[in-house]
Formats: C-alpha cells, sequence, structure tokens
C-alpha cells in the first residue's frame, strides 16, 4: 500500500469550479428549479438529497446551481447553469464527460449549450498541439482556405490508392485523407498501406515542388492503436484523421501528442446529440469545444446544405468555438464536409472565412475521371476567392 | 516497408457478410429504397453510386439491401436488414460499430434494432469471460438474483469509504460497486482508495464468511486507465465497474482480459440513443448484443419505473439480448437500476428472474443509519422470492 501512497501526483483539493450550461425543456407538471437541482446531484454525488453530509454541501462537491433564466417567448424552457468543483474531474477527460453529460444523457429535454472551463482544465488538456498557424506553417500556405479530399472506396488496390493520392497531390490539394472507412483491412492492410500512401505523396512533392499532406485514418483497436500512430509518425506523415468518439477523446488526446501528429477529428458515432435539438450537446460543445480541448487541429462535421441535418447557425456556432480565444489553447480549423461540391466553394469561403478547411469528396471523383485536373479546378476555385500567400513550408 | 509487409496478420479476404437490422422512418417526400441505399453506401464505400467501380460490387464490398418490410399499421416506418462484408470491420471494435452507426448517426430516423453476427466475429470479440455462471462461482450463489449496491458520494474520505464497504459486506450484499464519479479524485486518491477498501471486504469476508465482492471505477485518462486495471488485479479484486462509452469500447474488452477481471458495464454518456424511439440504438442493441460483445459480464442500465424513462419492454429485451444464445458467448447478467429501492425487490425479481443483478443505491443509505441492517433487509427481501443455494466461492 505504501508503495502507492505517494506514487500518484495528485493535486491539492481546490474549490475552484467550472460551469456546464444547460437548456432544460420542463415537462408538464415538473418544476425547473427542482429538475436543475436533480441534474447538480445527479452529476456530482448521485445521492438522495437527505443523505448529503453537511460537510460534502460546504466543501462543494455537490454540483451548484448558479443561474435560472427562462427563455424569452417559451413557456418551458429555461437556460440553466450548473457549477462543480474542477477537480471533481480528476483532470481527466473521461470524468469531465461524465460530469459534463454522464447520466444526465439518459433523461430527456437537457441540452449541453456552452460550456465554462477554469485555466487549470484548459491547461492539463492543452488542445491542438499546432491549430490553425501549425497547419499552415506545415503547408507553407495563407490566407484561403486549405483545401481537403478524402481517398475512396475501401477495396481498391493499395496501388489504385496510391495513385490516386499522387493524382491528388499533383493537383495541388493540400491534405489528402483517407476515407473513415479505410481501417486495417485485408484489401490493404494499414501497417503496408500508409507507407505507399506517403511515399506517394512524397514523390509528387519532389517532383512539382508542392506541400501536399496524407493523413491516414487511425481506429484501431486498443492493442492496435498506439502502434498505429507509432508507424505514421515514423514514416514521416504529419497528421491523422480519427474518430473520438470510436477510439476514446483521451486515446486522441495523449497518442496525437506522444508521437506529434496533427488530428483530423472525424464526426462518426457523434449524431444522437444532435436529431434532437432538445436533448444532447449542441454541435458547438462537441465538434468545437470538446474537441477542440481533446487537441483537434482540425474539428470535421457536417455541412448545412450537404447530406446531413445541420443548420447554418450550428455550423458558424461551431466554428466560433473553435476559433474563439480559450485560456492559452490555440485556435482549430473548422471544416464543414459531407455531401460538399465544386459549386458551393463559393458559399462556404464566405461563410467559413479564410481560415477554414474545405472538404470535397465523393464530388470530386465526380467531376471527371482526370483526379489531378478535378483537384486543380478545387485550388482554382478556392483562389477566385482569396489572394492565397506562399512561404516555405516546415 | 517490407519489415511490414508480413508483420501484421491479416486474415484472407472473405465474403462473409454480418447484418444490421434498422427500423427506418422515411420523411415525407422520400423513398425508403433510395434511403436504404444511402444508408448502405454511407456505412461501406461513401462516395456517390456512380464512382463505385464495378469490381467494388462484384466483391460486395457495398453495403446490400437484403429486405425491407413495411410495418403493419405505419404509413412512413420500414423494417430494413443492410448487409455488410464482415472484413469492412477488420475485426476490431471501433471499425465495427463506425459501419454499424458511425456515419447515419447524424441522419434522423434509423433506429439500429437487431444485429447478426456470425461466428468470426463473435469468436474476435468473445464476449463476457465469466458470465452468468462464472460470476455466480466467484460468489458461490445460485438460484436467485445477485445483490449490488454503490459506495457513495464522492469525497467522503476513504475511512468513511471503507467502513461503508465492511458494513455492506457485513449485510452479506454480493457485489459492492463504487459510484461512477468515483474517479481518481485528490478526496480519495485510486490507487490508494482501491487497496483500502479491498482490505475492508476481506477481512470482512474472513470473519463473516462471506463472499462479497469490491468492483472498483475504473474510468482514468489513456495514460492511466492499463495501470489502474493493473492495480486493482495486483490486489485480488475480481472485477471493475467501468463506463465504455467513456474509455472506449475495445479498452474494455481487451484490458478487462488482460487483468482477468470481471466487467460491470456503466451506461453513462450512452443515453442520446434512447430518447428519441425513431433514431439511436435501441437499448437490447447498446446494452445487450455490444455491451455483451465487449465483454460485459454484468450490464447496468435504467429500470422502468426509476427516475430515467425506459419502458418494461426494453428493459426485457435488453435482458434478452445478455441472456440468449448468441454463438458461443457466454450469457451475462442484466442489471436493472437507476431509483431502485427495496419495496422493488418482488417486481423485479419477477421481472428479471434469478439469473439478475439487482441494484439498490441511494434508497440502501436512505433505509436507515445502520448499513449493515439494511444490506441485510436486502438480502432478505431477494430470499422471500428466491430459494438460495451455496456452495463454496471460487
Amino acid at each position: 500500500l505504501s508503495k502507492y501512497m505517494n506514487q500518484t501526483p495528485h493535486r491539492p483539493e481546490s474549490n475552484e469550479r467550472f460551469a456546464v450550461n444547460l437548456r432544460v425543456t420542463v415537462a408538464h407538471g415538473h418544476s425547473i428549479k427542482e429538475l436543475a437541482m436533480d441534474i447538480a446531484i445527479e452529476q456530482s454525488i448521485e445521492i438522495p438529497e437527505d443523505c448529503i453530509p453537511d460537510e460534502t454541501h460546504e466543501r462543494g462537491i455537490v454540483g451548484r446551481i448558479e443561474t435560472i433564466e427562462p427563455i424569452p417567448d417559451s413557456k418551458n424552457q429555461f437556460d440553466v447553469t450548473i457549477s462543480y468543483r474542477t477537480d471533481n474531474t480528476g483532470f481527466s477527460m473521461p470524468q469531465f464527460l461524465n460530469i459534463v453529460f454522464g447520466n444526465i444523457s439518459m433523461k430527456n429535454g437537457i441540452k449541453v449549450t456552452s460550456l465554462d472551463i477554469p485555466d487549470s482544465l484548459l491547461d492539463t488538456f492543452a488542445g491542438p498541439q499546432f491549430g490553425i498557424e501549425g497547419i499552415r506553417a506545415m503547408l507553407g500556405v495563407y490566407n484561403r482556405p486549405l483545401a481537403c479530399t478524402a481517398i475512396k472506396p475501401i477495396g481498391l488496390a493499395t496501388d489504385k490508392l496510391a495513385s490516386m493520392v499522387a493524382d491528388y497531390s499533383r493537383g495541388g490539394l493540400d491534405i489528402i485523407k483517407e476515407d473513415h472507412n479505410m481501417a486495417d483491412l485485408a484489401y490493404h492492410p494499414f501497417m503496408e498501406r500508409v507507407a505507399r500512401l506517403q511515399e506517394a505523396v512524397v514523390e509528387t512533392n519532389a517532383s512539382t515542388g508542392g506541400s501536399t499532406m496524407y493523413f491516414p485514418m487511425v481506429n484501431g483497436g486498443f492493442e492496435e492503436i498506439e502502434k498505429q500512430f507509432a508507424r505514421v509518425h515514423s514514416l514521416g506523415i504529419r497528421g491523422v484523421l480519427t474518430a473520438p468518439l470510436l477510439i476514446g477523446t483521451d486515446t486522441v488526446r495523449v497518442l496525437s501528442r506522444r508521437y506529434n501528429l496533427a488530428v483530423l477529428a472525424h464526426p462518426a458515432f457523434t449524431g444522437t446529440h444532435f436529431h434532437d435539438p432538445n436533448h444532447g450537446m449542441t454541435p458547438a460543445v462537441l465538434f468545437g469545444t470538446i474537441f477542440r480541448l481533446m487537441g483537434a487541429d482540425v474539428s470535421i462535421f457536417p455541412n448545412a446544405g450537404g447530406r446531413f441535418g445541420f443548420t447554418h447557425q450550428e455550423c458558424l456556432d461551431v466554428a466560433d468555438a473553435l476559433k474563439k480565444p480559450l485560456g492559452k489553447l490555440k485556435p482549430a480549423f473548422p471544416c464543414a464536409a459531407g455531401g460538399m461540391k465544386l459549386n458551393l466553394i463559393g458559399a462556404m469561403a464566405e461563410t467559413f472565412g479564410a481560415d477554414s478547411v474545405l472538404l470535397i469528396g465523393g464530388a470530386l471523383m465526380q467531376n471527371s475521371k482526370d483526379l489531378a485536373k478535378n483537384a486543380a479546378e478545387f485550388m482554382d476555385g478556392i483562389r477566385q476567392h482569396f489572394k492565397e500567400e506562399r512561404r516555405l513550408p516546415r
């Protein structure tokens, strides 16, 4: 026992707090005060009120209702702020998410609309390693949105995938990511595939003078995931695509830092937070604040007008959460995607501005059989709207 | 490169398939055939139909619509079965979940109602290590539901938590789990706490002849989680409580096997799948099939009549998915919880039968100040309904 008494470097107890802002819809016959207190207890001590020891209250360990504000023109909706002791999180990402929305996810009519996070927690999670400026420096590309596509479909031989990568690089795209279903598959095993595809992009860059980057999908099981990050790093690849809700947000946070890799966060498995406007987390909270905290340098989310049902305002809110001041955390790129087409570049550029990543996947393949030409059209489309600056990539 | 060519032990390609059964709600003006095809493409190759190479179709890599059946008495709902090549999963848990519900989670009106999984995948994931019979053997308790409680609240000194554990053990409970918010906190650091609480249960068992087990909450970040499993194992503890959607389903699967620990799966962060009957996964799919695949020996879910809104039928369906034949996988205990009280034991026993775990948390503290007596009442309540058998625990 004594062996462990001093081993875990624990911070001293502190009564600093963080806050979760919720929009709560009250069902008929319930009171907002009771509901807010239920939430505060559920997400902290989870015992009946009459069992709460006095000292637990006094030390602030119980969730605390800070404000309850009725929504104008609504009879049953309220904005509620509940605070918790920051050290209830153990300064760990899984427990932070547990407090934000663990058990109350199983209730109804509770939407997490924003988070107020103190520097202690921001500094612990630390956010993007590279952020907007870091990714731009890798590419040497300034003053315009970045152009990204996905190589697909799964099942193609590695040779064919490599020639797609070469074609898209020749067309001058900034980032070529893999399709998010491109796991470690018998068709094109991960360890071999990433080497071949990186080789294709390096060779093409050498001949064109370009700085295109290839980001493989890293989505392995617990026994494979670190080997995959290590492999990517060892090949000189600068970043990965990964789905935080499939492999774990803290897995992404730790391994991306350990292997010095940029993170394109993919939204797979997140969607049940969004289809009901009154329950879940808003896109801005999950794709903006939480994925940025975790270390996303680029956060991919479904654009309005694409094949998923996000609103224009929700997309703007995600972008804002990724870029606005947040302690010492670097700003991250929003990447609105999903059914995007070349003829939407103007609208996308107007909506998201220069500091964004435009991802056109299937529609870029569809444009013509000449993928290099399609990529060049994509780049031309962007340059019509922005005066690109180039510097030497780092 | 050559170093890796033969390193990853890949199965040969195979056209074996698994199937996802969905209930699809069709919005006005859409056709079920188009929607089903959208889903099949989205979850496999994610490119426009006219870009699909012939050989990708021929090899069965594209999701395939197997059946579309209208729901009687419904104008816009259909049961749809879509199959995918099993090896599209790479035989990994994250990619399996990605195919089942990754991108379509961001759509609307799609409910995963069941999964048809071939033995190749079942044998890979392997399911519960112990299952109902294994947990019973640890306790030497047969022919009645198991009794479980949670020690809480967070913030109590480790000494007080240990004396709660001792009291509950003295009362004869089967499993004492930690509260799911009891992370590695400054109040009671994990490494020390688990040793003290295990000591309390071992000493009490020695004096009473009982076989109570203590299961700590294991929910650390990526850098801590394996150390936590290892610590638990090294102390002779037989199992853990953990929240798969917070630390990752495959993290739970791999580490529980590596450290030979039973798994109580906690439903934190799962709830957005359930509040809308027309979108998400059913409780039976997530708490039943998927958590069982992952290796849950006990799956905790909100009971009907508790403080979450599950229906009686949903709870029965979870229990059925945990216990019914599923390849070589062992059956697992259902554990209906959340606002359960002593006076509901009869109803719970009738609903779930002998092969279930009854979890009473806050209400057991509330019953009286004498926790050992409360625990004994809980046990008496169970024994009123079942003729307990005891054997030597293993």
